[in-house]
């Protein structure tokens, strides 16, 4: 096992600036773009320089630090009014995940309780969001590894990693605690078309550290559980509602109607800053759709027929009937229903 | 509407050879392989110049023209004893498509009858087979055209058009007839990873014919089925088994499972040349595994972490359990099982 401390930082704040490990450019390239402006960072979270729910939550948070330390400047009796346009350019970046609005309202709520320069009393906050990240993902990975059964191998969608979060991981955090525990022989990751986050970043990070990974097309991945070698599929979640459905990367709906065909178990890790009270059911979330070029061209040559058209949702949703378990960092929800969600975030 | 002539040939006998139409450089160039020898063709079915099972069956025919006309040279009294080694190597340039050994025999019946110089004869043959193989398909665009509903849209995956038999195709047969019929509005195709056939082949042909077609990941399926505008799944077939269990291109399980979720019905279109009575069910079906390459790399380009290993099976199976309807120039068996699949195939 790779140590911890061996793990790759996606996000870091150096020298009084962002900087991010570009997700485009990796596993062939490890380049860290660095971000002075809050322009920056929205452009890269909408770029995808950073991706994962926890993970742009993390970069908005330090995104808000940057933008506080431009707007003070600029005038330090109005800054927290300057700053809205900030805080909205940064909301608008993504829309599925809600983790960016959370991290946008902890940062308010910091905002209300600095006086003078805020630099300093943000730059905390934003820091114990990331490292509350790290400590949620610990804690997940525990509960989660904790449901698995002894041997066998687990499916996994996406990138739930490190690259994804603030450090360890959501569903690969299960899978990296699953796998020390010697609970999980292999790891099989979907390439996770069109952006490839599976064989470009989930398998980066298993290869590193060790484990055994086997990548196949996200169209294979019934004709795998056929096989009976995979106890459970692992996912994240970019949004749950209130009702426990899931938005999550497109094709992860397509999994769990695998799974539960087969008697596959499907799990979900997600930290509560994934969980959307105000929102009643999987329907109101809203869902990205992105440029058709993600499936028409690949590394920037045409692939497809030219004058075809392409649907390109980022995300699907996955009904909570379709959960067999939600890992939070406050605890597991089996099945999880509208009422025991609201007992979980009840229970903050 | 693109009159029928107008369509494109992918195999053609013209000056004494073989000539393919490359399918690994569509849709960016349109380019012959010019075949003179038996090697030559094999080798172009093993590569993937040419693909799908009605087409590979074709391309094999003619390739035993080109063997008959060069063991015919070598030894005219030996040349039926020598030609048992080219027979072998088509046999055994792909493993799942049963057209390839069907097409063998047929060509071996007809090397019994031919005396002196057998090439014209086995031309006759190959063209016979050829012919019969696009008339095999207009009948079954009728016969799939009649199952469909008015309105709305189908989802197809792979390719199983005029590139993939010996011209209009089997799925994009009953596409086409459908289309002229006024009874399809949209065409949705999945891309079909790794080689995709969807995005290259599928895409471009639909769009030369003035098709409306709009492509998608292939694990964006079930969220698409969810949405209620897609009536029928419809699919190709590389071998159907005794019991009416279906294999075909990778993903096609996946759809059917997510198909019958959604309570979407599903059509597979296949001649009965694709139809294997010698084997019971679909477990016995040999699956080709392809090279971890297809899957790694993309246009020469390493895009998966280095290290990381890949499944890639070409084909899955499907039980006949969830095949709503079996589309074969010989009739239209609805629910297919064992003794539909005999009374069918008994009634030649």
């Amino acid at each position: 096992m790779t140590p911890p401390h061996d793990r790759v930082r996606a996000i870091v704040w150096r020298e009084d600036a962002l900087e991010l490990l570009d997700q485009r450019l990796l596993p062939s390239e490890t380049r860290y773009q660095r971000s002075t402006t809050v322009a920056e960072v929205a452009g890269a979270i909408r770029g995808m320089v950073v991706r994962g729910a926890p993970a742009i939550g993390i970069a908005a948070a330090y995104g808000v630090v940057l933008a506080a330390r431009a707007r003070y400047a600029e005038n330090p009796n109005r800054w927290g009014v300057l700053i809205g346009e900030d805080l909205g350019l940064l909301a608008a970046s993504r829309p599925t995940a809600v983790n960016l609005v959370w991290a946008l309202r902890r940062m308010e709520r910091a905002m209300a309780e600095v006086s003078g320069d805020p630099v300093e009393g943000l730059l905390a906050e934003a820091r114990a969001i990331h490292e509350e990240d790290i400590a949620a993902n610990r804690r997940m990975g525990e509960l989660g590894a904790a449901l698995l059964d002894e041997g066998g191998a687990v499916l996994t969608h996406c990138n739930t990693g490190s690259l994804a979060t603030g450090g360890y991981g959501t569903a690969l955090g299960v899978i990296r605690r699953g796998y020390e525990k010697g609970l999980i022989e292999r790891v099989y990751a979907d390439e996770t078309r069109p952006w490839l986050q599976g064989a470009r970043l989930t398998a980066w990070e298993l290869v590193r550290d060790g484990i055994p990974v086997t990548l196949l097309a996200d169209a294979a991945a019934a004709a795998l559980l056929r096989r009976g070698e995979v106890h459970w599929a692992i996912v994240g979640a970019d949004r749950v509602a209130a009702n426990g459905d899931v938005a999550n990367k497109i094709g992860t709906y397509q999994l769990a109607v695998a799974a539960r065909y087969h008697g596959v178990r499907f799990m979900v890790v997600a930290p509560t800053s994934t969980v959307d009270m105000s929102i009643a059911s999987g329907a109101d979330i809203p869902i990205e759709q992105r440029a058709a070029e993600e499936l028409l061209t690949l590394g920037g040559q045409q692939v497809a027929a030219i004058g075809v058209e392409a649907w390109n949702p980022s995300f699907d949703v996955t009904p909570a009937a379709l959960v067999d378990a939600l890992v939070t960092e406050r605890g597991v929800v089996l099945a999880p229903d509208a009422e025991k969600m609201a007992r979980l975030m009840a229970g903050a």
